[in-house]
């Protein structure tokens, strides 16, 4: 008896190492619920609801490279769409199993519950095509053939694919097609590859002073240790960009800090722009990546290898793909004795008189709090934009999703990275604004016995929205009043070390029971209304070039 | 001076009855937000998340008639995007306010946060036209014209429209557009009226037994009035199916009781069917709504008198609208003195031996306790299931999303409800598994000082979905186990009286509290597992034909 749709789906999902399907149970998706439930190497993971679930598998995906998610027809993929988009921005292949009506009642175009009562079964996989790099309703004729090149579409362009069972084809036997090979991995054009690399090469060898700079893309596509191997060869610095913190150890001897345009960090910002050559890795100049477009690279200086091309200057070279680029340099590159600068972080905390808790305070604290192999989930606004210029200890991983920028993100994120890497220690850090659109996730780091250490922000309001808007003080920009630190308790994380503090002696005595302790640590920090990162404050000021342009 | 694109839409929103913004605050939607708040006629109701504020301005637009929700480009529209397919579903006008990026942005193709990185800034505009009936990206040149259009639109359709706000454009002065009329309400097609109303005369007077059953476009389009006096006029009986339930007030003599095929209230049931006249008056005959489609209704006896045509037996009269036929009817229908049977409510709450909060007791308890005008918002789920065949006292209102059946709707609808009618009482059924998706609203309640009743059945798991599934005990219908009891105080709902109850006397003992309190009430009413109403269980035991035909 061949597997059915589900299980074969279910089975390749697993050998390209997926072990846990998060979403929401539903009806129509019972199929694949049963499916996952039976299968002794996969886990369902319930979600609270559907935009945690696609937070939770993008989380995931940037600790294991791909996720899974399913939902139910309409009311559940639709919720689940914005985690979706957020990991097409910020390239992490989330396959999401959609169950649908059974084929029959989708032909009669029967009025039935989770649809808009016009008889319209496409109109919601209509709308997924536009935050997905592949998709497909699966059938048994088109099963095997289909998943293969979800599966080959998704690990190249590391983008989401939307995969529709109807609930009656979900629990039919595969018709087996002897005839479907793997599709085949696209190989680089060997004369564009050899151009692109002399090419590469004659600018790095004619430089005085080069420099990398690594973007996301090498992560996602599993090329760190290649460009270790780059790196150690060249022995030349590398930077990165705010999207790509941590891409590379930031322990390492050539890492000269973050580079941010001018607003942040000037001596990483003259050193950058003062070299005569620079060399991208998969990194892309975005608003925030840019220091709110302050960035000034002369493009004749530039290199830029991405995912299927390489850009030398002016030049393009098409069809030409990361890892073969970086197979070629790790042969051929050059060991350039540049000149490297060293990487700061932020200092020590800084106490006053008052013992608040400030910005200049909080953020070095929670520097000196990180430690190898930690992974640290930065929550957008003033949170990531303080933590982002931290300098990490040797593997620490940092996560903020600096292009989508969707609030809310963050705390089901680290609970999927936490599934992912039940143990390394997962800290989050995240504002009670953004934390208030998704708290309920916290519940299952108890549920799943997880132990993070959370800090919730707690500075009245949406700080960062108060820096950018027209009257700081407009009510927009305020929240409802909970008592964060009795959240936990109440959503049954029953054994947690749960703290409200509002200086910088009470932060540390609860940092250090945190870290003492074997439990789940929730800690509210309460901080003054304005008490910002520097990098919030100067975003701030740059305001009119974010918006008016 | 002209008013500004944004301040002239918000005038004319107002003007059709919307003073509340229901919404999340975001960076490119600060212009949108900033006219709410210097608009003294117009509140800005900040929600806890984009998904939470659609289904709060649903709620408000089943009160009112008509809502508005303001999310920003990209990350917060698509969250909102489930709350305005149920929506769009079961034709709730809501008007989608979207900040975008500035015009210049757009049209250079930046690489800025909220976008998928492609520079693609019509994505998002794209996937919401399949969810709105009508659509406008605004400029100065076209919101006077586009912003009728999309009102006409949305009050004749009753579904949502969606209007983007590039940001700089929202602030610029409109142009005024001396040939602007605001466009012609459509007008029924005089030959085509008339014979459909003959057509319904001949059939009214032609039967023994005569029947209305009433659907929630009735309410929708503002005609319950009109309706009721069509009941009054004619004497004739009338009923209304589950998503219809209380469009008109169910303590009219006439009323029968609910209408649910053959899966409950067989004596409607028999009285319905054995009807040779059954006007409907905007109902439609879903899954959920025709008892799992158990219905039998010979389409010989059936009148269907739809938004824009009516249906007599087997001929379409299409182009007649219904204001227009109930107003022929008003004048023309006769008083027949046909026979009318009594409508049943659940009877006394059943008590058992061991003390036990059984279904038996707790919808039957929950009867008794509504009052005269109360809205109650029941959750789909056992919840509404139990409390659809509830008889309710005069005007009081029940609403349930039937057809869309999105869970979580419940909370942050109740909520848009009390913003809508903070002087009625609100009560608010829900199982916790659907809770969990939006719990964090009730702080809202709190922070606008609203005293909803709240009720959270908490019978371990999301019971429908173990009635409904394979196998009842697989670990995808399990939950984090909260202490909701707990989670009002920790959502900063201060002075609210909180119970957890596990027995009938415990349960009324909470409702006498909570009916002689001053404040809001939230009580967690613990059952047993499989403690279900009568018709998720026999939605159980009809599962096949749901899911196979």
């Amino acid at each position: 008896m061949n597997l059915t749709v589900i299980e074969y789906v279910l089975n390749r999902l697993q050998e390209i190492g997926i072990n846990d399907i998060f979403g929401v149970a539903g009806d129509y998706a019972f199929p694949i619920e049963d499916a996952v439930c039976e299968n002794k190497s996969m886990r369902w993971i319930g979600n609270c609801n559907e935009l945690n679930a696609s937070y939770a598998a993008d989380g995931y995906a940037r600790i294991k490279g791909v996720a899974a998610l399913s939902t139910t027809f309409g009311v559940g993929e639709l919720s689940a769409l914005n985690g979706i988009a957020g990991a097409y921005a910020e390239h992490l292949p989330i396959f999401h199993l959609v169950g649908m009506p059974a084929s029959g009642v989708q032909k009669n175009h029967r009025l039935v519950h989770h649809t808009l009562g016009n008889g319209d079964f496409n109109v919601f996989y209509q709308m997924s095509q536009h935050l997905s790099c592949a998709h497909a309703v699966l059938t048994p004729e088109n099963c095997i053939a289909e998943t293969e090149r979800l599966i080959t579409t998704a690990l190249q362009e590391r983008r989401p694919v939307y995969l529709g069972f109807p609930s009656d084809y979900a629990i039919m036997p595969v018709m087996a097609d002897k005839n479907v090979d793997k599709p085949a991995i696209p190989k680089s054009n060997s004369g564009s590859l050899s151009a692109a690399v002399t090419a590469i090469l004659e600018k790095l060898n004619a430089s005085t002073q080069a420099c990398f700079v690594l973007g996301i893309l090498t992560a996602r596509l599993g090329l760190a240790q290649q460009v270790q191997t780059l790196i150690d060869k060249t022995g030349l610095p590398y930077t990165t960009m705010f999207m790509d913190k941590g891409v590379l150890s930031e322990s390492n001897p050539t890492y000269i800090g973050l580079y941010n345009g001018h607003l942040m960090n000037p001596k990483v910002a003259d050193f950058v722009e003062s070299c005569d050559c620079l060399v991208g890795i998969g990194a892309v100049l975005t608003d925030f990546n840019s220091g709110s477009f302050t960035a000034k690279i002369n493009s004749e200086n530039r290199i830029n290898i991405l995912s299927d091309h390489v850009i030398v200057g002016s030049a393009v070279y098409p069809q030409v793909y990361m890892n073969d680029v970086l197979d070629q340099l790790n042969k051929l590159a050059p060991t350039l004795n540049h000149k490297v600068i060293q990487a700061e972080g932020l200092g020590s905390p800084l106490l006053n008189e008052q013992d608040k808790i400030t910005a200049e305070y909080l953020y070095p604290r929670l520097e000196s709090l990180f430690r190898e192999d930690d992974i640290i989930i930065a929550e957008t606004g003033t949170a990531s934009m303080g933590l982002g210029f931290a300098l990490l200890p040797k593997n620490a991983q940092f996560h903020n999703q600096t292009l989508w920028g969707s609030i809310g993100w963050a705390t089901p994120a680290a609970f999927g990275a936490a599934i992912a890497e039940p143990n390394r220690r997962i800290i989050l850090v995240t504002g009670e604004g953004s934390h208030q659109l998704t708290a309920q996730e916290i519940s299952q780091f108890a549920r799943f016995n997880l132990k993070p250490i959370i800090f919730v922000l707690n500075n009245d309001g949406y700080l960062i929205e108060r820096l950018l808007c027209k009257d700081p003080e407009a009510y927009y920009n305020d929240l409802p009043q909970w008592n964060y630190a009795q959240l936990p308790h109440a959503l049954g994380c029953e054994d947690w070390y749960c703290q409200r503090v509002n200086s910088c002696h009470e932060l540390d005595a609860a940092i250090n029971m945190a870290q003492s302790s074997d439990h789940a640590a929730y800690i509210e920090v309460v901080m003054d209304r304005y008490a910002s990162s520097e990098l919030a404050r100067k975003l701030g000021e740059s305001v009119s070039s974010l918006y008016s342009f």
